[in-house]
């Protein structure tokens, strides 16, 4: 059973060496190909510009100077001879919740593990400056074993949330759906000390959809959020109306 | 009726002036904000670690030192005194079909127009260095303008590929799902003029599922494919079994 | 006699558009090779770890994704059939006066052309947001007119900084030497939109050594400095006591 | 005794760790800022666009997401309360001579280290792959104990290269001066994987001048080379004709 690691904070971030350790437990062949720092919003970004250089940094860790999903996809279209069983990425340092996911480095290497068909979990412990990397670890193992002993379909990604607590704090686990923030804060404008205007991307909007089933809703209980992802981005129910609506052109 | 552009190509490219050129015919109140060199493969990659910087390149058209994301994310949320009412982005150089979409930056201005229930529309020329922005242009007016007139639901995004052909050459219009792409190809490995290696990441995978139904089979058939594409990432009939699959843990 | 042209803030900077513009009245082989956007500070880098794109912006314009080293590098190394005679770098938007010549990326994009034994020339303007830049433009073809009929050794490059006024309020030319500015102010520290600290470098010092024969001296008086500039960085006068000090080693 | 270390090969190249082990030995208040990345052939290059961050990577290690010029000028105009008394590059991975110390990231955070008005030393060890990051550090040690013991004029920078041999091989040192490399050897063209083409700077020249007295030729001797270094680039035996040569402007 080959894991396949990788997170979106960079190959030296406590988070991503809490998980390597943890996952030891579970698999003795386990290899880490992750961004050469940090790449948080990086979302789905393949680097096709230019070519990436590949440093091995310890036994088993390897860095890219490129993004979270040109780490996994180059690991997994032939940089090792050997083939991986599943994609785990995190431990990120701040939640993914809700709209976040799209935007999230974290979540694309799990789905980019999808091109070949494997199964793909992404563990992120929520808060700005998060601590209880050994809650995380402790829940990546116990996931990464069920679905070891008990598969999920292929293509399913599952993407994790743990409160920032002790272990024993913890409510349980829930299974959810993926809510909602209200639209982004508005943007930051500010001047460089030479005087000239800059503008920061403002903060994440605060939480819209956030009831029962969904991963806030979740969280805010204490348990652990596992929401099932899916990457067909096709609005199904629509294509007919679309359909219709395409015959006045 | 105020049209907010963008691209991932850069502020400078053809598939732009072609597009701002064409919709200029229905609105007088176009602005475009768009990154200020190629992005391709950005994806919904936002910009949280530095500043932009934002450069009024003409009258109308400004560029910014990020992805495709943060400027459409700028121009929504106090860029501008003035909100946009849809959001256009293209017209990209190659298509976008299939899995394709996941990593697109034209793909995710449009989709970035959600944060403020804005319809949005991306436009795509297919090839690799095609030729017949004209067409795709009239497409793009011909989509909006009846977008205008008969109005989607808000959240919805349309994902438009045109055939490189003459205008006339086009076989109408398909409401289209997203078909699939195989596995990519290996990557290539090279190394540089000093003897080290190098990586590129490999080409995107041929046709998988391209059936009837889906943009792959529209565009061969010469038809536009229009595919509507949705953002909430839950795969909402896993929920249930995964809630059971989680109650082992 | 054919022209190369580079930069430091761009291939679309008005600086460079007025330089252009102008030695067109001397030659009529300009050839301009430019960074696709603004690298100010780049100073003498070279990019090693990429590859580079070309891109031809327009008749005669080719913008290039690395430094001014790497624009004019590649001009000089292959990228055309045939060779320059004279490597003219500018306008600068902004002085190059004293330490700065350190930074800057017009000044090595002068020095760069030393690899063939070229002519060549920086042209800064003077002032945070330059307004003459048909002064400087006047005071750059005066002088690479000059150089063109009175050659200087060909390892020269000198560096031109031009007062922000207009042609007729200049007093006149003065050739000089660098002068030198205080220690840099103290870094700006500051913190994002998610609380993190960031640190931005402080602006340059002031004039410290900016007496009479400098080119701090000359622009004060309204005047053109024009110093002559070697890349030779030996101190030579230092060869002898460094070779008695070895000795104890 | 505050040393205050950098590089330009990143905080976690061998060389780096190698000088941090070795000058411990001399004294107890080291502080290393180094990049967080591999940024050879930075040159002076000062990031002026963005802010920085900086890392506390470990115990008196702190990487920044800039340049060497970048960590040297932070840590020297405000990060740390106390001032350092010497700045220490490298040990760089590959040879510093002649031509090369105009683009070294190496040697420009030695003689960033000037704003200061402070001793600076920056050391490389030769070859494509070298090895003996052992002598190159035995060798740091002897230069910094020799300078702190019998200091030289305070501006002075020594720029140190360091064959690639057993220490009990090496034959001495030498004050030398910087020798000339030839022309640099064309670009080399290629495409990538999509066929469009892409441009790599091509090696740097061989010696040109490289007799007695140069850098060169002491490290072909098996030489360590030591060549006092200056930043004042004024060509002075030059101003006077270029003054008479103005007058005619």
């Amino acid at each position: 059973m080959r894991l396949l690691l990788s997170n979106d904070d960079g190959c030296h971030a406590p988070g991503l060496t809490a998980l390597r350790a943890a996952l030891a437990e579970i698999s003795d062949d386990l290899v880490t190909v992750a961004p050469d720092r940090n790449r948080s919003g990086a979302s789905n970004s393949l680097t096709l510009e230019r070519p990436l250089r590949v440093n091995r940094v310890a036994e088993g860790l390897y860095s890219v100077d490129g993004t979270p999903t040109d780490c996994v996809h180059l690991a997994t279209t032939g940089l090792f001879e050997q083939d991986a069983d599943m994609v785990v990425s995190g431990i990120n340092h701040g939640a993914n919740l809700g709209d976040d996911v799209l935007y999230s480095g974290t979540v694309a290497a799990a789905t980019e593990g999808r091109s070949l068909g494997l199964p793909a979990v992404a563990i992120s412990l929520m808060g700005e400056n998060p601590r209880h990397f050994d809650t995380a670890a402790r829940v990546a193992v116990s996931v990464v074993r069920l679905l070891i002993d008990h598969p999920l379909p292929n293509d399913t990604i599952l993407n994790v949330n743990v409160p920032d607590l002790a272990f024993e704090e913890l409510d349980g686990f829930a299974a959810t759906r993926l809510g909602n923030r209200h639209r982004a804060e508005r943007l930051i404008e500010d001047s460089d000390p030479r005087g000239r205007p800059i503008f920061w991307i403002g903060r994440a909007g605060g939480e819209a959809d956030a009831g029962p089933g969904t991963d806030f809703h979740a969280v805010a209980q204490g348990k652990v959020s596992i929401t099932p992802i899916q990457i067909d981005l096709t609005q199904h129910n629509a294509v007919s109306s679309v359909g219709e609506w395409v015959q006045r052109l």
